[in-house]
């Protein structure tokens, strides 16, 4: 063998199975097992990995430790005309943004438009899980969240908002969707950790030192700088934009206000807001006529000339590429994640997802 | 007298109606004067110079070209819920989107969100100028355009997306609203046109060569960047909802479908989409909640730690600090416009704004 255990493929499905089968085991309802995995598996069949499969054992924790309710009662507080008001019980994240969207899908389908504002709801992993539902369904999907402070505003030198992300994903008849899912900071703060345990510098004005000033020096990045370096007031808007929707709206906490997601504290919910919304295309316009002008956008787009050496891919082109090759090849998973499985699978007496 | 009359400033009540009458007597209709001059009066109030009062003469030009229509019959062609699609027979763009955006805040105060894809418009000024006559009446409010070719995608080497600005407005409670008015690239246009007649070097990652490949030589400069510089995917992308909302949804021309704004064709209908949105937080959450928690945001916004030697605003703050000043000093005509004023003054028979 010439593969050691870490390095192996291990196919989507297996690693579906073994999420849903650890979260049961943990005592959590069917329901919350189906959509954390869901989106999960969007994240790591996608090669969004930081939003993947190495969530489980953070989602778990919280599970075990009260953060999230293992079995929540999700009901709609507030309704008037094509909005509604959802209060999750503090379910798991993708729980409460899966149901969301299906209400706010629901609406748009009885009013053209319809919007969930989602209070006491946890983190929901990627953003653009749930907005691709819509797609799915013929509809515009969006998705908004705020999240712990990681970035600074712009000329600021603290962390303010989260990395709010906002995530759009439009149907593309016979195609998969347009998706469109940014964190609202240029990169992750996990991109950040990772440059730092490789030695690597960081790209120029996306990370910045403790008095606000970017620095290339992964070590000494202190917070994340927002989207659009000497135009971080754009990035620091849309932040906002997410912010007011999902925290402001629902009446919950403001990012600056919010526990960290990485504890120390894993019993208390996390009182968080993220907001859904839906649109309808065929409540304006012929659905022929949408189609068309969806696939000469997306074919023009294709073939617009790309600078040398370059290939110019529509938003989601990416993921697709991606996810095609793990549907086919399994995914290898990462070796910190693997340990953590390897625990999860003895504690709960699940075997681990063979390759 | 020690100032030329070029350096002088001009109340914007003078130049308010200036606007008014020049286009009225032109024989554009008295709403598409009110529609127009507003729209033009918020930029110039506001410092948007760029979609300010200089757009006077280019008004013109399109109104006694053809392109615009003098006396347009906007009508609501399909209706659905919540939804509405505006044909705007060709009006003046500011007239489309502000009639447009009153019916969305009618829809979201029946529905508690509402959406106007509108049809048959043309250039609208600075979108801001729409989403804030939602945040006025207690709203949020959402402006998204196309506009012609002059943004490379990502890794793209030829124009694509025009720069489909995004505009959104929420009530802040006493105060002036929460603005965020921005361009999907990082620039507009004219300001590589600025700096090329300064002969001063362009800031990294705005503008491109005829390769596609960023340069800071204004002269060389072809077209613009997507905003983010090296995460330019994620501003190309917010293009793209633009793109997708305003031209798709209503089935206009996409941006590379586009007849230049500047001509030389000024007689045929340009053929543009829109697309605006309103949000009423009352339907989601009591209203004084909802005002708390904008009032508590923009606090500790404002008082968030400043790197040294700057100050943190909120998106729209700069701009009510240069409204203050002009509503109290007036604001003083550029060269260019000044001589274009005086040409329409002399061709319609309208005294010129006085200092």
């Amino acid at each position: 063998m010439s593969q050691t255990k870490s390095q192996m493929s291990v196919p989507l499905a297996a690693l579906d199975e073994f999420c849903r089968r650890v979260i049961s085991a943990c005592g959590a309802n069917e329901a919350t097992a189906d959509a954390a995995t869901r989106a999960m598996m969007h994240g790591t069949r996608h090669g969004v990995d930081s939003h993947g499969i190495r969530l489980l054992p953070h989602y778990i924790q919280a599970l075990e430790g009260g953060r999230l309710n293992k079995a929540p009662q999700l009901r709609t507080v507030t309704n008037f005309g094509a909005v509604e008001t959802l209060d999750a019980d503090n379910a798991q994240g993708a729980l409460a943004a899966y149901t969301g969207m299906q209400r706010a899908i629901a609406l748009a389908s009885a009013f053209g438009i319809g919007a969930v504002a989602i209070r006491n709801t946890s983190h929901f992993g990627p953003a653009g899980a749930f907005s691709i539902e819509a797609a799915r369904q013929g509809l515009i999907g969006f998705t908004f969240c705020n999240s712990d402070s990681f970035v600074r505003l712009h000329d600021g030198a603290e962390k303010f908002h989260g990395t709010n992300p906002i995530a759009v994903a439009a149907p593309s008849s016979g195609e998969n969707p347009w998706l469109l899912d940014m964190a609202t900071s240029a990169v992750p703060f996990n991109r950040v950790l990772l440059y730092r345990s490789l030695g690597k510098h960081l790209p120029a004005a996306v990370a910045s030192d403790a008095r606000g000033f970017d620095t290339q020096d992964a070590s000494n990045a202190q917070m994340l700088a927002p989207l659009g370096g000497e135009f971080g007031f754009k990035g620091a808007a849309l932040a906002g934009v997410a912010e007011i929707l999902s925290a402001i709206l629902t009446g919950m906490k403001l990012s600056f206000d919010i526990a960290p997601m990485q504890g120390p504290d894993f019993s208390a919910p996390r009182g968080m807001g993220a907001f859904v919304l839906a649109i309808k295309p065929d409540a304006f316009i012929d659905r022929d006529t949408f189609d068309r002008g969806m696939a000469r956008y997306l074919e023009t787009l294709r073939a617009s000339q790309p600078r040398e050496s370059c290939r110019v891919m529509a938003p989601g082109d990416r993921e697709w590429a991606v996810a095609a090759l793990r549907d086919k090849l399994g995914v290898t998973v990462d070796p910190v994640t693997l340990v953590a499985f390897e625990r999860l699978a003895r504690r709960y007496a699940v075997p681990m997802p063979s390759p």
